[in-house]
C-alpha cells in the first residue's frame, strides 16, 4: 500500500455545491500534505477542475479509475472520478439531490477502498445533511454514514486542535438526552478509545482528564449525582485498566488545564461542553476524528458554508490539519479489533 | 458621596484564611484603581496589615470606623475595621468558623453601606462556602447572601472578561435542572438585565446574542425543542421590548462570535456553557457581576485558593479588573427599580 512510506489517503469531495472542492484543492497545494501522505480525491474530476480554476491553484487534475492507477506526481491532483456531478446543472451554495447523492457515493467508495486496504484512511470534506436526506440517505451526518457502512456502533467523535484533544460521550442529541447518556459503560468505552488514539498520536502514555457533567462536577452531589453514580466509577474502571485517568473534573476549567498541557486528552460529557472549548481554542484548524471505526477517518470541523461557497474565500486550514492528522494516524498502527469490540 | 467624582467602593475581605487579603492589597497598589475609585476595605485591619507585610506592598494600613472618616490619601489602605479575626488563632489555608463568620459580617456591612448610599458599590473577595455554612449561614454562595440581604430574588450572574460579557439563565444547579430552568420568562428577565448592564458599560445600544440550549441550537427541533418552545419566543419578546437581540444561536460558536465583537453580550443557558468560554478567554481577569440587585456588585471570578493562600503568589488581576469594572458601573446610572421588579 505504501512502499514509499506515505499512506494513501482517500479524500472525499463532500457536497459539490459547498466549500469542499475549494478547500481540497487549496489544501493539496500545501507541500506538508504531500510530504506526509499520498492524497487521492474521491470525487468528480470536472468539479475539482472548476475549483482549480476558481482558486488559481497551480495544479493539473488527473482522473483515475483506481488507486493503483494514481502516480501522485508533484503538481497533480489525482481524482478517482465518479463523474456524478452535472456541473452546468448544479447551483452553487444550494441544497441539491444531485450533490447529496454524489457526496454519499464518495464516502461509500472511500470506505470500500479503506476496508480493502487500498487506502490507509479517509479524510472527508463537508456534506450537507439536507441534501443527503433528499437523496434518500436519512443519516444525521457523516459519522452515522461511516458507522453504518463499516457495520459498527458506538463510535466516538474526537476533536483535535493542536495539543487539545477532546472526545465526546454523546454528540447530536438534546441536552436532556445527553444527561441520560453519561453512563459508566459508555464513558469507559470513550475513555479507552481516546487513550488509545492519543497514544497513537503522541507515542506516549496519555494523561486523560474526564470532565464532570454538572457545574463544579456536581459539588459533592449538591448539583447532580451523575458524577458520583456514573463518572467516578468509570474513572476507576479506566484506572483499573491501566489508563492514567483522573476526574470527574470541573467542566469550566478542565479544558484550560488541558490547553496548558496538564492533560493530553479530555473526555467531554456532551457536544457543547467539548465543542465550545475546541472552537474557541482552534477554530480554523480543528480536526474531527472518528474513533471506534475499523478505518482511520479524519474530517474538517466545519460545514459546507453555502454562504461563501465558490467565491474563493474559504480557508483550507482545517482541511490541511485533517490531512496531516489523517496521515499521522494512518501511518501508525491501524485501529485494533479490540477497540471495535467495545463499540 | 463622591464630590471628587470617584465612587466609594466597599471591598469585602472575604475569607481571611484564603487569598482575599493578599489580592486586595496587591490590587490596591495599582494606580488605575485609585484613579477610578475610592476603595474602602470592609475587613479586619490586623489581617490586612499582615497581608501588606507578606506581599511587601508599600502602603500604610489605617483603621476607620465609617466611610466618612476615610481620607483616601495616596499610599494608604483604609479598612473599615470589624476587628473580627483573631489572627494568631487562624490557620491559613484552612476552613474555620471564625473566618466564615467574619466574611459574612463584611458582606452584611458592605450591603448596609451601599443601601444607605455611603458606598456606591461592592467589590467582593472570595469566601469559602464550607466556612460560611459552619458559621451558621447556609447559603450556596456569595450571590445568594447578597440577594437575601437585599431582599430580592431572581438575580443574574454575568461574567465579564474584556469585551466578552456572558450572563447565565441558571448557575449552581444540576444540568438536568438547568434544562428545566431555560424558560421564556426567565430568559427575558436575564436578557433585559444583561442589555441594561451592557449599555451602562459601553454607553451604546448593545447587540445581544441568546444562545441555544441544545447542540446546533436544536437543529430545528431534531435535538430538543426548548429553542422552539422557550428561547425563540423569549428572543421575540426581547425584540418587542426594543432590544437588539438575536438567537437562539448555536452554543459552540456564539462565544467565538462575541469574542470577535459581533455581539456585546451573550445570554448563556447554563453555568458551564458560559463559564467554559469565559474561563478559556479570560481566566486571570474575569469579573463576576451580579445583576438584579439594588446595588452594584462585582467580584473576582476565582475562589479562596486555600492551596496557595498566604504564600504570596496569588495574582491580583481578577481583583483589579473587578475594582475597575465596579468603579465603571458605580460611576454610571444606578440600577433602576424597574430592573428589580423583574427579579
Amino acid at each position: 500500500m505504501s512502499e514509499d512510506g506515505r499512506p494513501i489517503l482517500a479524500v472525499t469531495m463532500g457536497d459539490a455545491a459547498g466549500i469542499g472542492p475549494e478547500v481540497i484543492v487549496k489544501a493539496l497545494a500545501d507541500s506538508r500534505v504531500h510530504r506526509s501522505s499520498r492524497p487521492l480525491v474521491i470525487g468528480d474530476a470536472g468539479t475539482i477542475e472548476a475549483a482549480v480554476e476558481l482558486t488559481g491553484v497551480d495544479a493539473r487534475v488527473l482522473a483515475v479509475h483506481s488507486p493503483a492507477e494514481a502516480r501522485f506526481a508533484p503538481g497533480t491532483i489525482e481524482v478517482l472520478d465518479l463523474a456524478n456531478i452535472d456541473l452546468p446543472h448544479l447551483t452553487m451554495g444550494r441544497v441539491s439531490t444531485m450533490a447529496g447523492q454524489a457526496a454519499f457515493e464518495y464516502i461509500r467508495k472511500a470506505v470500500e477502498l479503506s476496508l480493502a486496504g487500498e487506502a490507509a484512511g479517509i479524510v472527508t470534506a463537508p456534506l450537507n445533511k439536507e441534501a443527503l436526506n433528499l437523496a434518500g440517505h436519512p443519516y444525521a451526518g457523516h459519522t452515522e454514514v461511516l458507522a453504518d457502512l463499516c457495520g459498527v456502533r458506538g463510535v466516538v467523535m474526537m476533536l483535535v486542535a493542536g495539543a487539545l484533544r477532546v472526545s465526546h460521550v454523546s454528540t447530536h442529541v438534546a441536552l436532556r438526552v445527553a444527561c441520560d447518556r453519561a453512563q459508566r459503560e459508555r464513558i469507559v468505552t470513550v475513555g479507552k478509545l481516546t487513550a488509545e488514539a492519543t497514544q497513537r498520536l503522541t507515542g506516549e502514555r496519555p494523561r486523560l482528564a474526564v470532565a464532570g457533567l454538572n457545574p463544579h462536577a456536581g459539588e459533592g452531589g449538591l448539583f447532580g449525582r451523575e458524577e458520583i453514580e456514573q463518572i467516578a466509577p468509570a474513572v476507576a474502571d479506566l484506572q483499573a485498566a491501566g489508563i492514567d485517568a483522573c476526574g470527574p473534573l470541573p467542566p469550566d476549567t478542565v479544558f484550560l488545564r488541558a490547553a496548558r498541557r496538564e492533560f493530553d486528552a479530555v473526555v467531554a460529557m456532551y457536544h457543547d461542553q467539548g465543542h465550545i472549548a475546541v472552537k474557541l481554542l482552534g477554530f480554523d484548524e480543528g480536526v474531527n476524528v472518528t474513533l471506534g471505526l475499523p478505518i482511520v477517518r479524519t474530517s474538517v470541523d466545519h460545514g459546507t458554508a453555502f454562504d461563501i461557497a465558490w467565491t474563493g474565500v474559504a480557508r483550507p486550514d482545517s482541511m490541511v490539519a485533517a490531512l496531516l492528522l489523517g496521515a499521522q494516524m494512518a501511518g501508525s498502527a491501524r485501529p485494533s479489533s479490540a477497540s471495535l469490540a467495545r463499540g
